[in-house]
This record gives C-alpha cells, structure tokens and sequence, in this order.
C-alpha cells in the first residue's frame, strides 16, 4: 500500500525510533502526551491533507490566484482545506494549552504539517507564514499586541506574511527603502513597495497581518537600521475592517508553488499605512531572523517533503508499469516485467529514497534541536542544542532543496514520457521544488551564511559539538557487523571538511576574504552531504537493531534502510573528498572569472 | 551586446577554429560553397529565428494546442514563422542543389537550424521531424515513394513524424502491437494505437507523412518483425485530400515543449488506413534507426541550444542587475555592484558556460563526424568518422540533455525570484529542456546502448579510435604553457575509463549481464565528461593560439574559453574518477535493491 504523501511506517522510524521522541514525555512540557496523543496528532493532520489538500493540488496549479475588481480570487476549496486543518488546531499545535493550542513538542507537531506540506505546499504556505508570524509576535509583542493578534492568528482568523523584500534591494536586506514615520498618536506611517510577498493577498482570512521591515526615519544606513512592523490589512479599530493603504498592486506569475498568491505591495500610497513597531527599534533585522530562521527550517522540510511524495508516486508507478525485460532475457514472448525490476530504475529510485528520507531526517533532527533547545533539562544541553541548530540551519534550508528536486527530477524519469505530462503530478512536484532553492535566502547565501559565519561562531564550538556527534556514532557503528566500513568513511570525509574549514578559515584570517568564500557553495554541500551521511549511519544503525527481532515486512523496511545508507556511502559521499579538494586549494577559477570574458 | 540565441562569436570559434569547417569547401559536394556562403546560412537563420521563432516562445507556452471540432487549433504566428523558415529553404539546407537544397555540410546546415531551436524548440520540432522524415525517404524509399514525398516534405509543404511509441510497450519497441495487413492492391492496412507521437496532427501544412512501426501479419515476435510504413494522413491520390482513417484520439499535455502537439492516434478504426512499405519487410527497426540515431543528436543540440540560450539570458541579467556588495566591503552607503561580480554568480555563470558552449561543441562536432563519414576523400577515414560518431550518439543525446538542463536551473538560480516568474524564459527554458532526457530513447537507454553495445562493436575499435584522438590532443596540450596540467588529467582520466571499460566487459565475459550494465547511467555520465573535457582542451588549444594575435575584444574571448576549460578541469573532470571506482568495483547496491525493501 503506497502513502500517498508520507510513508507512515518512515516516519515512526524517525521520529520515535531514530529521534527517541517520546522520551520528550518525561519533561514537564510535554507530560500530558504520550506516544498515542502523538500518533493521534500525526494521523489527524494526515487525514485532512490527503482528503482535503491533495484533492486540490492539480486543481490550484491550474487555477491560479487572479485579480478580480481589486482583490484575489481563487478556487473556493482552498479555504475550506485551511480551514479545516486550523479548526483541528494544526496552527497552533507547538502552542501551549492556554493559548488554545495541542502543546505538542516541535518534532512532533513539524511531523503532523509534514503531511500537508508533501500534500499541497503552495496552500499550506498561508498557515505556515501564520505560523511563522504568531511566533514572532509571541516572542517579541508586547501584551497589547498579543492581544490584538495572537489569538487570531493561532485560530487561523487571521493569517500572516514576512514582508522583507524589495524590488530594487532583493537579497540585499542593507539595502531596504521603505520607511516609517512616528506620528503623535503612536503608530508609524510606513512608506515603500515590497515585492515577492507571500500570502500577501487574499480573501481566506478576516484579516492579513503583515511583519514589514522598514527604516524609522533618521535611521543609520545598512542592516542596523531595521525596524519590525507588524501591519495589518484592515485597522485593528471600530469594527476592524478599515483598510490600512496597502495596495495591492501586482500579482507575481511564478512556474509552481501556484496555490501561493504571490503579490507585489504598496504601503502608504495615500499617506495613511499605519504600523506598530514590534519591539525595540533598529532590531528589526535581528528579530526577523528568528522568523527567518524558522521559515529557512520550514522550507527545507518542504523541499523533502516535495521530494518524498514525488518518490512514493514514482515507487507506485514503478511497481506497475510492466516494461520490456531485463539485458539477460529478451525473450520478447515472455511477459514484460514491472520496471522496478530494472536495475536504472532501482538505481533511480534508490537515490531519491536516500535524497528524501535523508532530508526528512536533516529536517526532524532540526526540529528535535529546537525541542532541546527549549525543554532539555540541563542549561548547558539546551545552550548546545541552540549552537548545533546554527550551524545546521543552511543545510537544513538548502540541502533539502538541492537534492529534494533532484529527486523530483529522477521521479520524471522513472515515469519517463509519462512523468513529462501533466496527468501525473510528478511534474508539478519538480516545478514547485524549484522554488525552494531560492526564497528565504538563496542557496548561494545559505552558502556564505554557513562558511562566512556559522562554522567560525563560538570559537568554533558548533562544529566542534557536531564532530563529536559524528565521532560518537562512527564509534558506535564500529561494534556493528557491517557498518564499521562507513564508520571509517564518515570519519575520514569529517577529517577532509574540518581541515578543509580550518584552511579556509586561516586564509580570511590572512585577509583573503573573497577568495575564501569563493566557493561556499562547495562547502555547503560538503558539509550537507556529511551531516546526510551521518543521519543515514544513524539510520542504519537503528535498523541493524531492529532486524534481528523485526516481524518480517519490518524485516524489510530495516533492510531498505540498510541499503539506502550503502547507497548513499558509496555513490554520495565520495564527492565530500573532491569538494574538499577545490576548497582546500582555495581554487580561484571562479572569483578571478571576469565579466568580459563571458 | 548579447545574443539572443547563440553567441555568434562563438558558433564561428566553433565552426571555423575549431572544426575546420572551412576545409570542407575542398570537397566537391561543397565546392560551390564558401565561408561567405556558410555565413549568409547562418545569419538568415539567425534573423529568421531571432524575429519570428523567438518573439512566440512566450505565447506558444501559453496557448498550447488544442482540439476544436476534431481539429488541432494552434496560434497562427506559428504557421508563419515555420513557412518563413520553410521558404528561406532551411528544411533543405543539407540537400544537393538538384533536390532544391543548399548543398551545406550538415555542420553548418545544423549550426543554422540551432538557431531556431534556441529561439523557441517547441515549433522548430515541425521543421526536425520533416527532415529527419525526408532523409528516410531519400534514403530507403522507391523512386515512386521519393516523388510522392520527398519534395514536399523538403519544401514544406508537408510535415513529417516519426510514431514509433505504444502506449503499452512505452520504451520496449518488441512489444509494438500495431499490425499491417497487406492487400492485394499492394498496399498494407494498418491498425493500432501511437502514443507521445510528436507534430501528430495539425493543420500547419498540407499533409502530414507519419513514419509508422507496425508488424506485418505473421511476423516473428520481438524487435525482428518490425516493420516501417509511410502512413500520409490524406491518401496521395485524387485530389489528395482524402482522409486516411488516422485518429486524433487526444492531446498530451506536457511540463513543457508545449509548443509541439503531442498526440494520441488511433490508426485504423474503421479497417481503412493505408500504409506504403518502406524498404523491405521486418527491416523496420534498423531502418527507424537512422531516423533515430539523427533524431538523437538533434535532441542533444536542442538541449543544448536550449542551456545556451539560458546562459545568456542569465549572463545579461547578472550584468545589469545591481544587488549587494563584496564580503569585504559592505559599507551601505556606497551603491550596491551587479551581481556579476560576486563570486557565486560568477561560479553559476561560469558552470554554464563550461556546460553549454561544451554541449554546443560535442552536437558541432558529432556534425561534423557526419559530414566526415559523407565526404572524407578516404574511404578509411568515412570508416572511422561512422564508428566514432556511432560511439557517441549516445552521448550527444544524454550528456546535452542532463547538463543543458542543470544550466537551465543555474540560469534560474542567477535570476533568483524573478527567473522563478513567467516573465523571463528561464523558468520555461528548465520546463523544456526536462523533456530531453527522455524523448528519442530515455538517457538510461542510451546508457545501456553504449555500454552494452557501443564499446565493445567491432572489438573496441570505436572506443580505440576515441582514445586516440584524445591522446593526440593531449599531445598537443603538452606542448602548451599552462595547457600541460590539463593533458596530464585527461590521460589519466582516459586511463581510468579504459581500465573500467575492461573491467566491465570482463565481467560480461563471465556472464555477469546484467551486473555489469546496472550502473551504466554513471558509465555515461564519466565518458560523457571526458569526451567533452576533451573538447575544452582542444578549444583551449585554439584559444592559446589565437589569443597572442588577437584584438582585444577577441583576447577576452579567448581568455573567457580558457578559464571555462580550466572550470571543467578542477570542478568537473574528478567526477570520472569518483564514478570509475564504483564502477570498476562492480558495485551491485543498486542492483540488489529489493521491491519490497523500499
């Protein structure tokens, strides 16, 4: 039986057998939950987002968001799949119990909206931004604030955006025009035009609350100018549906994530766009990181997610299309057999199993990170959770979105003419991943992130803790028939990156700064491919346990495990050595390449 | 000043400096011929495909075909656009002049059609399969067959297809179902259903000439009972307009190309289809071959002109799109520079670079292998032109279509958000090019077609042959300062593939079949690499030659050509190895993957 978006069995493996998740039920926190309430959780949300998100995910590729007399039309099920996943309550379940919310643990709760996300990204995409902006208001709003939003936004009444980018600026948040003004009464009057605005429109809640940065008047230039506003569509006054001069004054046409209206804003057009600072003021950028960071997790877990529900659709098609016979025995009067039983398209789907539940796995240690570095009983567990988090962040954004539309690209393949038309959705998958390589802060820029500052923060500290997660684990493996071979291999690839970094760190030290992050997108796959490689070790390892005493189609998914993990050792980790190559080298063909020269 | 097609700088470096075309004019065919006359080709071409192809590749992604009252309705600039390319006589280009050609090598004929491919592929597909239809006809047909066809299909008037695929049988061309029947009149009646069949039905020119695999009644099974039928959808006699029981039974709708119908036929409902044989009877597959192997390397030149195309457009957007500022000068007051100039961009551009202008050169060079096999003075010499280009077909297919494709995304990730938006082609230029590795035989098949028969035909001589032109190359490197380094990495490399190549074949010896062939996608991939690190070397080796005489704006270009071939060394080159080591070792992870492991 193939899950149409998860595989069920996957994620029990992850979460409570790799993961130990339920061990969470012994803090305080959580006490009230058991495995069960767990399960529950997981199963509601995957209920609502077969019967409800994925009916609709061709239909909103097809129908996408238009402009009509002013404001945004789009198929009127949308709303009615959003809503029925915030009445069961799945925009606030990390919440705590008072706030209306399951008080689930993160993992738990990201492993429940897995399922709409690998179900319909582009709808989900306005609870996720909700999601995003509740936290940040709950985090950061002073009381007032929270009242006026946060309960409507846990219930989905209202729904959130991030409103960072600008035309002219880009990635280049230094670069940010829009501008508030003080007024007597309070509030600012904001000023500019933002663009790529997710979720920036639309019919779907009472009200939109937008977190806009912009520049306080007299502010100094470049980041440290930033303020947060939170701005909402209508006026939070007299009946709450006064408009709020924002216009909207364009629709973004993009080739996927089609269920997500994506708008181009005017705020204050007329002069009368009224905000509330959020916090205090010029913190703006530093505030938006913690939702940016959030998002950077949560668009990582997309992209896998998008990868993992084009893999099982290529597994199901695999499994039953019969096709020609195998290069031993043509007999073209025997039967054809099923093209799973071809060695290219065992190879094919073999790769996208270890891309995509590889970069599940990435995803749920993140958010198992971010469960340590809120509830971990000891201080110093939880200081060291927030440093590992970090480090882990690029990847967890960037290396799902590489490898997971690498995946939906041999998902096409395996479905070959077939997986090119728009009657499978396999397609759809590849177009909307491709997405996800660029918004939140480009792969590029996960890249520079990770080498220009994460691997240095700390004296160091963060990949010195993760080295020694690896190391632990490559012990571990050792003591395991079968798997010290890949204890080896982890361990020599970690050698490789950290005499890798530390070559790169001496060179800015001596001033080569450019150079030294020439190529840090190399790096970042490096590092990707290393930490893949040691979540798939850590796979491997609880599966060579679970073997011996596993009823047998458990016998077989352990053993899927175990190969996935070869797979992944023998074809995928070698490129960490040649990577480590180039930058260790401190290779300049590309920085010295010159725009004439193209 | 950027083209928009093709860099015209370089299709002459490619032509004329690299593979000599001139020399050609030597030869009879082309004495009447010039580079003045290959020029004027190209250039008409160009200014064809630049002001009538380019200008609908927008509008023919956005109004694909579609069925109106049994009938295939398509915008009408397409009909225009065609009929001007039809009528400048470029379907003809390679004919001799008594057939109403141009009389030009097939490298130049395919460097002008490259044009077009550039501008908008999906309506060139018209033009490339009434070519690849007329050279089948020209080839194995009868005098009376040539004069109902041929000059029509070479003058346009008639457009032709190649309708190979059932819907059944997909890749595996021994299970074709579709019968013919002869009767006495002489004629066959054929019966059966076609499916992805590529410019099926239309109404773009007077007929359509559909080039069909059937098996005459009582045939043996498998690929030797195949046959070849000309199959005009109205009959050739009367007025010519008669219907020839040839069903439009759908539509595909395709990620991409949407500019080309694909249909679903239906041919025979009614008893009534009539069919010419082609050639001799169960001769079909051989024959269809030809087609196809031509169909093949136009394939890989469409994917690459479509990486090509991609590239620029990325290349003209880093240079006019300000955007941030160097890690080591952030300073926000001063103006952000074009993102030309960061090292990443750079990487991206570069990468592109690397691919597409390698792509363009292995398709040229395959060209002009054909023209070799045509024309060369020494029969021993067209000998060994037919068994190299024999070995590298599947190259030329696969290599253009995976690497064209991952410029594309490259050229996606250049753009950032605005290359995921349908107002710029790049978005539609990756949804393309997707199809390439999968129509004219998937890049698994050709994987398979060169391991499992390409090397090792005629006792290796093929791939004997291949190792000695590189060897000369890198000879010649040697003699080159800073080019030595680089002929000492392609020995190697070399060395590695041969070693492997042995390896592989041995275990064929023994009978491991199908173990020897599992991993032959990463067979294709290193040689792929190698045959076009190659022709970075040798184009590196022009470039050093040329750039000490050069003007300035050509030293640019020929630093440009060695820093992109030093790219494809450092960056590139090292995957042979990685994918040797896996494939010397016989690794067996993918074949031992069991169904119900995953």
């Amino acid at each position: 039986m193939t899950a149409l978006t998860l595989n069920p069995r996957d994620i029990d493996f992850l979460l409570y057998e790799l993961l130990k998740v339920e061990e969470l039920t012994e803090r305080p926190p959580f006490a009230d939950h058991s495995r069960e309430t767990f399960a529950a959780a997981i199963e509601t949300a995957r209920k609502i987002a077969e019967e409800r998100f994925l009916p609709l995910y061709r239909e909103t590729d097809l129908h996408e968001p238009r402009i009509v007399e002013g404001r945004v039309e789009m198929i009127p099920s949308v709303k009615e799949a959003l809503d029925a996943a915030a009445e069961a309550g799945f925009i606030a379940a990390h919440k705590p119990f008072e706030q209306g919310g399951m008080q689930l643990p993160w993992t738990v709760a990201q492993a429940a909206l897995a399922h709409f996300k690998a179900a319909n990204i582009g709808i989900f995409a306005y609870h996720f931004l909700t999601i995003a902006a509740a936290n940040m208001i709950d985090a950061f709003g002073n009381e007032a604030q929270k009242a006026r939003y946060l309960e409507a936004l846990l219930a989905g009444r209202f729904y959130g955006t991030m409103a960072l980018t600008e035309p002219q600026a880009g990635s280049s948040l230094a670069d940010i025009r829009t501008s508030a003004e003080p007024t007597e009464a309070g509030h600012y009057l904001l000023k500019g035009s933002k663009i790529f605005i997710s979720c920036g429109a639309h019919e779907l809640s009472e009200n939109i609350v937008h977190l806009v940065l912009a520049r306080i008047k007299g502010a100094p230039p470049g980041v440290k100018g930033i303020s947060l506003f939170i701005v909402p569509r209508y006026r939070m006054e007299g009946d709450g549906r006064a408009g709020n001069d924002i216009t909207l004054t364009g629709l973004i046409h993009k080739m996927g994530y089609r269920g997500t209206t994506s708008t181009m804003l005017q705020f204050g057009e007329k002069g009368d766009c009224r905000g509330e600072l959020l916090g205090e003021p010029h913190m703006g950028l530093s505030y938006m990181f913690r939702m940016m960071n959030e998002a950077r997790i949560g668009v990582g877990l997309g992209a896998a997610c998008l990868g993992y529900v084009g893999y099982l659709n290529a597994l199901d098609y695999a499994r039953n299309r019969p096709q020609g016979r195998k290069p031993d025995a043509k007999d073209p009067s025997r039967p054809p057999i099923a093209i799973i039983e071809h060695a290219d398209v065992k190879r094919m789907l073999l790769a996208q199993k270890a891309y995509v539940e590889g970069a599940l796995a990435l995803c749920f240690y993140a958010a198992r990170l971010i469960d340590e570095q809120r509830s971990a009983p000891e201080v110093e567990a939880r200081r060291k959770a927030g440093l590992l988090l970090e480090l882990l962040t690029p990847i967890v954004k960037a290396w799902p979105s590489d490898y997971g539309a690498e995946a939906n690209s041999l998902a096409i393949q395996v479905l070959g003419g077939y997986g090119y038309t728009r009657d499978y959705p396999v397609e759809q998958h590849y177009r909307d991943n491709r997405l996800n390589a660029i918004h939140e802060g480009t792969n590029g820029i996960q890249a520079i992130d990770l080498l220009g500052r994460k691997v240095a923060m700390a004296d160091g500290e963060a990949l010195t803790l993760f080295a020694q997660e690896i190391t632990r684990s490559a012990e571990a493996a050792k003591a395991q028939v079968g798997l010290g071979g890949y204890a080896d291999d982890l361990t020599r690839a970690l050698g490789a990156i950290r005499e890798t970094t530390d070559a790169l760190l001496a060179a800015r030290q001596r001033g080569a700064i450019e150079l030294s992050l020439a190529n840090a997108s190399l790096y970042l796959d490096a590092l990707g491919h290393l930490t893949v490689a040691w979540l798939w070790l850590r796979q491997a390892l609880v599966a060579r346990e679970g073997e011996a005493s596993a009823r047998p189609e458990d016998a077989d998914f352990y053993r899927g495990k175990l190969q996935a993990c070869r797979y992944f050792f023998r074809f995928e980790l070698p490129k960490i050595e040649q990577h480590c190559r180039i930058l260790s080298a401190l290779d300049g063909t590309t920085m010295e390449m010159q725009d004439a020269w193209f």
